[in-house]
């Protein structure tokens, strides 16, 4: 059995649970390896996997004995089956938050059992990372490094927004990765200001400003990365935003280390941007992981602390209503003694000069 | 207000429910056009929705005065305004099938009124297209057609899957779409015979088969097809399960018409080729529109039969155990008289013949 399965299992019974419902697919990728749709049981004795016919070959490619996971085929199952598989056990876990009303009503006929809510217990685990996942998250990183270099030489002016948000996923997808981690975020000039935008066909154009927020997926693991950079040249008033933007990155990536208060980061972060005249317009980060957007949240209604291997992005940003916004982004690993930073991309003004 | 809310307004009467919460932001959209977070009340008198401030300028540009929307920020809402919507209303329905566990307990203290299951009313509303959504279902077929025809020239010897599903997904969006309506299918060799193949870097290579099941959304609207096509030739054993898949989905294309049993349809596509020597792996087709699996479906526990205007896929698949597979699909407008194919592509042999 993997490490994974064996420390829900420790957890479970913990917290007086005999068994556990995993719906959520993320979790059982997490859990498993398997990509396929389907419910995954930790039963007393055992682990089951219930799937149907499509997709039972998918499922044995990716298992192995050593994973010690039975897998059902759903149309062979009867009623008894499902109702034998808690049995002797009182209590039974469930994702309260990824399962729905209905399903919640037959998984309480099928199973006939106590379903108790788990509070994200898989996703607080999925938190903290092992070597192999933070070594896949590095390589999500270090190919978002390298298409912003590409993006470099990649951008001219009168490009729109889009075709450079489609060139990124190109990028990632030839070069390496499963997936972008999200839809790329291109935003130039006036649009810069929106914390969310959308790319547009807005081409660019002498001066601009643009955030490029983006990154992929590396064997499901993913990687988050926001530059903001200039074209031909840097006016005076970006420069200004563009370094208290940039002094908060540093001095929050400073302030993460194994033990720091999560409360405590985020409102120094915040309270940062305030003594400078700017509101915090979203949170300074969030985990990142098999979900681009995972535990921890960055937030002042966390009440835990950073512990080591968490993996972060720090990302403050200063949006001027209506005229451009500025945002520098990383992902970092918490460790003992501080933080790595996993991307690696120049913080440095990135002057963008061509005559095209 | 709108024919689409006068209509649930009159089904939930007939239903004994005073009002509705709606959550599914498919079925917003579908009642309101709004595409932005929040929530839609329907409450004995008024249509409310609530958002935050960050929605409300992009949902004032959607709704007009003739829309009798009341939009409120959740920001200005106390928990009294919250008790008081649904004043004088004994039952109030809930979409049990998208809220979660955890959703409606918090619904059942924020509103304090009695939640009762929906079973679908606003999707089985949504199954009945009208002529503005079958204009759009049209054109999102016509983009995938034209994307398949595309396809015979793109694919490559020695190109890989992924880099095919990442070029259906560039054309689609240059195109006209306004994205994939899912992530593509590209399976080839023994690949193909997972039907829920995820694209590999297996690259093409002479004799391959290869299935492409793939569509497009246009103003939201869905499309999906699939073809199998072969590369410079088709191996004989190919053949034969070919013109299976091909006759059952004439068969079951024609089987189609206002007032055909679900059930029945069903059954003869999967006895079709059980007679043949195959399993049905999975259901032979389903409800397209605002999602690409939406009512209904095309299942043995479907009761009810087909009406005019409902969309629906028919897609027969044979899969040989790790070897090969075959499926055919199309995109169907179901009439009075019969049915109309939405997705025009030719279903004799693609032999993509190239020399790189």
């Amino acid at each position: 059995m993997n490490e994974n399965i064996k420390w829900l299992r420790e957890k479970l019974k913990s917290q007086d649970l005999q068994g556990m419902i995993v719906s959520n697919p993320i979790n059982i990728k997490y859990l498993t390896g398997i990509e396929s749709e389907g419910v995954l049981l930790i039963t007393l004795k055992e682990n089951i996997f219930i799937t149907d016919s499509r997709y039972t070959e998918a499922v044995n490619t990716v298992l192995t004995i050593e994973d010690e996971i039975l897998v059902n085929d759903k149309r062979h199952l009867s009623k008894e089956d499902y109702a034998g598989f808690f049995i002797f056990c009182e209590n039974v876990g469930f994702e309260e938050k990824y399962v729905t009303y209905y399903d919640y009503k037959n998984m309480m006929q099928t199973y006939r059992v106590n379903l108790t809510e788990t509070e994200g217990i898989i996703e607080n685990q999925r938190a903290i990372k092992d070597d192999e996942e933070i070594s896949c998250i590095r390589k999500a990183c270090k190919i978002t490094d390298d298409c912003f270099e590409y993006l470099k030489t990649f951008i001219k002016k009168g490009m729109t927004e889009k075709e450079i948000a489609f060139e990124i996923e190109r990028y990632m997808i030839t070069n390496g990765a499963d997936d972008v981690s999200f839809e790329p975020i291109v935003a130039s000039g006036h649009n810069s200001s929106m914390p969310h935008a959308i790319p547009t066909t807005r081409k660019i154009k002498e001066g601009d400003i643009i955030i490029l927020d983006f990154g992929c997926k590396y064997k499901g693991y993913c990687s988050d990365m926001t530059r903001t950079v200039f074209i031909d040249y840097v006016e005076d008033m970006y420069k200004e935003v563009y370094e208290l933007v940039l002094k908060n990155n540093k001095m929050t990536i400073n302030d993460i280390k194994e033990g720091s208060s999560i409360k405590a980061i985020t409102r120094n972060s915040n309270e940062d941007l305030k003594l400078n005249g700017y509101m915090a317009m979203h949170s300074p980060g969030h985990g990142v992981g098999l979900e681009v957007h995972e535990q921890p949240a960055l937030s002042i209604n966390t009440d835990n602390n950073l512990k080591a291997n968490m993996v972060v992005t720090v990302e403050p940003g200063i949006y001027v209503h209506g005229r451009f916004g500025v945002r520098i982004e990383d992902t970092v690993l918490v460790t003992r003694g501080g933080s790595v930073r996993l991307t690696e991309s120049s913080k440095d003004y990135t002057i963008i000069k061509n005559n095209v």
